[in-house]
């Protein structure tokens, strides 16, 4: 059996902790299996590794939610400081002084939320740390939700993500983009059973002290959790 | 006639300061042909920026060598501290405390200077800063003596890159490394014709007062130019 060394990209949003769990629970399901395997740093077993990115985002806040769950998790967890980057990413309302757009979030409107090229530079880094760590495979959270607005969320990008990235350095790095196809209400519905509690995530863009309820992201976040109360 | 907007990434070393000129060149012939367009950031003509990276290389002395160049060239110029990302791409002769090899460019001992996923970090941020300048292209100057040694450097790599660039944002970006296929020899000729001024160049992976002469990245250097001579 292979044991599968993954770096998690990961937000401390509702979808990246799904995944964090789904990927804990696979570690432990493998280690129940052959009785010898520890979560965690370890050579002998499944491992995952979290990496987030501060990039000047105004819902920073989603880095404390990160640091907490990987505390809690005891799961190994870097924040990465790339804010000098921004002058690169410049024009999108996460980053620059534009207004956050209110409305749903496959609303045309939420456009503006785009970010340049962002999930190419999270997945360039997470590789380049899955390759120094000598890894199999970066792991991030894109859904189908993400498919209307942000490009760089679409099958289409995983897929040829994944092909560069298998030939990029002499160790081929996997890109595992389980929930792809899924609706951000199935991953709540997964979450579920794996018992996440997402009362310590955060999606808010806005960052406040509260969720305003009223930007994109809010709404796609209750619509998936009270669609899983019904 | 297509007005080129093109990002290169630029480390002030032999080839991309000969890429810079046959930029240059191709917009000033542009110029003379419809004469109403001028070189720099003019939303008439074609554009060229360059951008460089400090990423904690040993070498650091490129970049002065960029930023003369630039000025000298009148080319806007941005140097990006990406020093923090350091962490993630651990494991390099040219960013770690591990030797420089001497020899041969092409001679396996070169493989400690890989830098894990180098160029895909490097292409990821050019193409963002593209996007958010609403340029089209993303310019890098790959050459065939990188191939041996270097994944990141291969047409294979350059392809699936220029694939996924393509489609990553709603604003699609060319990757252009027109010498893909030259020799470092080659290049040299090109800059001989060009009128490129080696001397302003920087090119010791040591990073001393003076070149070692004794690295690959010397080594490759000396044969490129000398061949000129002959």
């Amino acid at each position: 059996m292979k044991h599968m060394k993954t770096v998690l990209v990961f937000s401390g949003g509702m979808d990246s902790t799904t995944l964090l769990h789904k990927l804990l629970r696979q570690a432990e399901a493998k280690r129940r299996l052959i009785n010898n395997v520890a979560v965690g740093h370890n050579n002998d077993g499944d491992t995952v590794s979290c990496l987030s990115f501060d990039y000047g985002q105004r819902h920073k806040k989603e880095l404390n939610c990160a640091r907490n769950i990987c505390r809690e998790l005891k799961v190994p967890h870097k924040i990465v400081d790339i804010k000098k980057l921004k002058t690169l990413m410049a024009g999108s309302a996460l980053t620059a002084d534009v207004a956050v757009p209110e409305g749903h979030y496959k609303d045309k409107t939420m456009r503006a939320t785009v970010v340049p090229n962002r999930n190419m530079i999270f997945l360039a880094l997470a590789i380049a740390q899955a390759v120094s760590l000598k890894y199999d495979r970066v792991a991030i959270a894109v859904h189908a939700g993400d498919h209307a607005i942000y490009p760089d969320c679409r099958p289409e990008f995983i897929a040829k993500m994944n092909a560069v990235s298998r030939i990029a350095n002499y160790e081929s790095v996997q890109i595992y983009a389980p929930f792809l196809n899924m609706t951000k209400r199935q991953i709540a519905k997964l979450g579920q059973k794996l018992k996440v509690d997402y009362s310590k995530t955060w999606t808010c863009y806005k960052g406040l002290k509260w969720p305003c309820k009223k930007c994109g992201a809010c709404r796609e976040r209750m619509e998936a959790l009270s669609a899983e109360k019904r």
